[in-house]
C-alpha cells in the first residue's frame, strides 16, 4: 500500500487515502453483492429441487460430488458432541465458556412474555408468545471453521425455548467435524449435529429428508451458495437475514489512539476481501497517522493479502468538518459494526440511527463483540442496518393475537363491524356478526 | 354444493362433505401457490428493472399501460385526503374512528423500550431500540377496496415512531381514491398518499424515483404481482411478509352453534377462490348441521360464487374424536385465523402451538379480528403462523447492540477474546486486543 496523495471527492467530500477506491462509497458498497449473485441462481436453484424430490438420494450425491464425502449416516454421533471438549486446549474451553456464560445472560434480558388487556364489560386482548417448534443452524466448514457462531445462533433459540435445534455443517476431513465447533454445539444445546454443507444443506433443513428433519427456521452464516439457498426457501420455513460481507466503520476525533484505530479496522478488513473497513474522523493528523499503523500492523499479519485487497477495494479514510457530518455520513452507510472512539461516545448514541452494533470508547474494539461481550454478532450487513436488527431471542418465537369478546362486548361493536365490511363488499363478514344479533338479512 | 356420502380418508382421518376436495388437506394447503407464481416471476422482474433503471419514465408508462390511465403528478393533493370524512357515510366514519381507537390502543402495548444493562467493573451492554426512518404501505384497489387495511398497517408504523408514512394505491376512476382509503389514511396518520399501483408500485418504494421517496420497509397486501415483487424487492428494503390467500379454522365441540359457525366459516370463504374455510369438530350432528346452515345462509350472499369454489376447492369439515386431536391438526395446519367454539376455550389456548390469531368463543368471530377488536390483522398464511407473526409496532422498528467495556472489563477478558479468534484464524482480531495491553505480537 503506497501513501496516495490526498485527493478530495467533490461530492461527497472523501478524502481517500487508499488507491483505486471509493467514487460513491456509499452506493458502491451497497451494490457489490449483484454480479456474482446472478451467476449462482441458477445452480442453486437445481440444487434445491433435487433434494425436494428426491431426498437423501440427492443429498448424498451431492455430498459426493461438491466435498469428495460419501456418507453413510451424516449424523454425527452423541459421545462425539459430549465428549468434545477432551479434544480441545484449556484455554480455548476457557473462552468457550466464558463467552456462552456472557451470550447466555445477555440474552436472558430479550426474552418476551405473553400478555394480555382486560376491559369491564368482558372483552379480553393478549398476545401469546410460542417459542419455534424445530430451528437449524448451518455452520460453515472449510479452512477457518467459526465456532463462535453456534454459540451465537445456538444459545438464542435455547432461550427461546425452542424445542429442537438441529446443526449443520460441511462434513470433516477424517469424517468428524472440528472439535471446537462440537464443543460449541454442547455448551449451546444444540439437539443433533449432521455433517452435511452447501445450498443441499439449506434445502434439507427447509423440506426435510429421510434424515434431515424439516425446520421452521435456518438461521447461521454461509458461503454465496448458502445465501442464495437461504434466499430462495424463504417462505417455505424463515430464515435470519440476507446475510453480506461484513462491515466496520470507526468514527474517531483527535482523542482517539491511531494503533487502536488501525487494529480494528484491520480486524475487520481480515475476514475476506469484500469485507469493508471505514474510518471517518475529524482530525486529518489521526488519519494520517492510523495509515501509518496500517502499513505496521499489516506486515506482521498472516491474512495481509486478504487485508490488502479488502482495504484497496472497500477501504476509505474520511475527513470531515465535524462528528455531526461523520454521524450523518455513517447513517448513511449504515455500517454493521460502528465503533465510537471519541471523548464522550454516549452522547452520540441518540443520534446514531442505523448500525448494528455500536461499539463505544477506546476499550470496546469490535472483536469483544464478535467473542465475549454478550450481545449477538449475526448482524445486519451491506446497509441493511437501516431496517433489520441484530440476531435475537425474538427471532426463534412467533407471536399469535388473542381475542375474546363477550356478548355483551360484542352487541356493542357489531353494527359498526357490519358497517364496515359492507363497505369492503364483504357481506358474508357482515352477515358473521349480524347472525349473532337476529338481524340477518 | 351437495351433500356427499361421507367418505373416510383413511390416512388423516379426514370425514369430507365437500365434493372433490382434500386428499391430503395439510399438504395441498401448503402448495396450492407455487404453480400460479412462476409464470409472472418474468414480467415482474422486467417491471422492476424498467423502474429501477428509468425511474418515473417507467413508471408513468407502466401506469399507462396497466391502469390505462395517464400520470401527470401521482401524488394525491393533501386537501383531498384532509376532507375524506366529508365524502364518506356517518356509520362508517364512526366505524373507522372506533377501530382506529381500539387498534391504536391494542398496539401501544407493544412498544419496546431500549434498555441496558451495567456491572460494577465499567461494562455497560444494552438494546437501543430506532423506528425506521420512512415506511410504503400498498393498498389495493380495484373493485373492492381495503380501506380497514389502511388502518391495520399504518397506525402501528406510527406508534413505533416512523418518520413518514407514505401510501401507494392503483389510480381511481375520476382520477381519486377510494375516500374511505383516503379517510383511513388520514386518522392513521399516513403523510403522503400516490396513485401508482401494482409491481411497479412496489419497484417505486424499494429503489426511489423522481417522485417516489425510496423506503425501508414496504408492507400491505396485494395481487399475485404486488406478493412477488415484494419477495424480489426483500434485502433491498423489508417487507411485511409474503402472504398467501386467507384461512380461518374453527374448533367446535358440540356446544356450538351451527349458525354461527358456518357464518364464519362463509366469511373466510368469500375473500377469493383460494381462500380455505376449514372445521374441524367432535360433533358429528353440529357437523351436519353446519352444511345445512352453509346452503341457507350462502343462497342470501353477493360473493356466492366466489363461496362456493372456495368451498369446493380448499374447503374442509373434518370430524375427530377428541379435542385434543382436533388442535393437534391445527397446529399442522397453521391457519392464519383460528376459532375455538368450544365449552372452555381459555383451557385450549396453552396446546395451540401454531395461529396467527386465536379467536375464543362464540361472541369472537373472525371478522371482530378483522376490523375492530385492536390486533392487527395483518397475519401469517397459508402455513407460515409456524414461524411469523401478526404485523405489529416491532415490524417497524430496529435494534442496534450497545457494546461499553472500560479498560478493567476488557483486561479481564482479552486474553480468552485472543485465544477464540486464534482458534478461528483470526489474528487481526486477535491483535486488535492484544495492542491495548502491549502484548502486540
Amino acid at each position: 500500500m503506497e501513501h496516495k496523495k490526498l485527493k478530495e471527492d467533490s461530492e461527497m467530500k472523501i478524502y481517500n487515502y487508499m488507491p483505486e477506491s471509493i467514487g460513491r462509497l456509499v452506493s458502491k458498497l451497497k451494490e457489490r453483492n449483484n454480479e456474482e449473485q446472478k451467476n449462482i441462481t441458477e445452480a442453486v436453484q437445481s440444487i434445491i429441487s433435487e433434494v425436494r424430490q428426491r431426498g437423501d438420494e440427492a443429498l448424498f450425491e451431492l455430498t459426493k460430488k461438491f466435498d469428495g464425502v460419501s456418507l453413510q449416516n451424516p449424523e454425527v454421533e452423541k459421545s462425539l458432541i459430549e465428549n468434545a471438549f477432551e479434544s480441545i486446549e484449556p484455554a480455548l474451553a476457557r473462552a468457550i465458556n466464558r463467552a456462552a456464560g456472557n451470550i447466555r445472560s445477555f440474552h436472558e434480558n430479550q426474552k418476551e412474555k405473553s400478555w394480555f388487556t382486560t376491559e369491564e364489560n368482558g372483552i379480553l386482548l393478549g398476545q401469546k408468545v410460542t417459542p419455534l417448534e424445530r430451528v437449524g443452524i448451518y455452520v460453515p466448514g472449510g479452512t477457518a471453521p467459526l465456532p463462535s457462531s453456534v454459540l451465537m445462533n445456538a444459545i438464542p433459540a435455547k432461550i427461546a425455548g425452542v424445542k429442537e435445534i438441529i446443526m449443520l455443517t460441511p462434513p470433516g476431513k477424517n469424517g468428524v467435524p472440528n472439535p471446537a465447533i462440537l464443543a460449541c454445539a454442547l455448551v449451546a444445546g444444540v439437539d443433533r449435529v449432521f455433517q452435511v454443507g452447501g445450498a443441499q444443506a439449506i434445502a434439507a433443513m427447509a423440506y426435510g429428508t429421510e434424515t434431515i428433519p424439516k425446520v421452521d427456521k435456518i438461521t447461521g452464516p454461509g458461503n454465496i451458495f448458502v445465501v442464495t439457498a437461504k434466499k430462495m426457501v424463504y417462505g417455505v420455513c424463515d430464515i435470519d437475514m440476507i446475510a453480506g460481507p461484513s462491515e466496520v466503520l470507526i468514527i474517531a476525533d483527535d482523542s482517539a489512539k491511531p494503533e487502536y484505530v488501525a487494529a480494528d479496522l484491520l480486524s475487520q478488513a481480515e475476514h475476506d476481501i469484500l469485507a469493508s473497513a471505514i474510518l471517518i474522523t475529524t482530525s486529518q493528523k489521526l488519519l494520517k497517522m492510523v495509515l501509518i499503523e496500517i502499513e505496521k500492523q499489516t506486515a506482521k499479519l498472516p491474512r495481509k493479502e486478504i487485508i490488502q485487497q479488502s482495504l484497496d477495494n472497500n477501504g476509505a479514510m474520511v475527513l470531515v468538518d465535524s462528528i455531526n457530518e461523520a454521524v450523518k455520513l455513517a447513517n448513511k452507510i449504515a455500517p454493521e459494526h460502528l465503533e465510537l472512539c471519541v471523548r464522550n461516545p454516549f452522547l452520540l448514541v441518540g443520534d446514531i440511527k442505523n448500525a448494528g452494533a455500536i461499539f463505544l470508547g477506546e476499550y470496546s474494539p469490535e472483536p469483544l463483540g464478535d467473542y465475549m461481550a454478550g450481545p449477538n454478532h449475526v448482524l445486519p450487513t451491506n446497509g441493511t442496518a437501516r431496517f433489520y436488527s441484530p440476531l435475537s431471542v425474538d427471532d426463534f418465537v412467533k407471536r399469535s393475537s388473542i381475542i375474546s369478546y363477550s356478548k355483551e362486548a360484542l352487541e356493542n361493536v357489531w353494527q359498526d363491524i357490519a358497517t364496515f365490511a359492507e363497505a369492503e363488499g364483504l357481506t358474508a363478514h357482515a352477515n358473521s356478526v349480524r347472525i349473532r344479533f337476529k338481524d340477518s338479512r
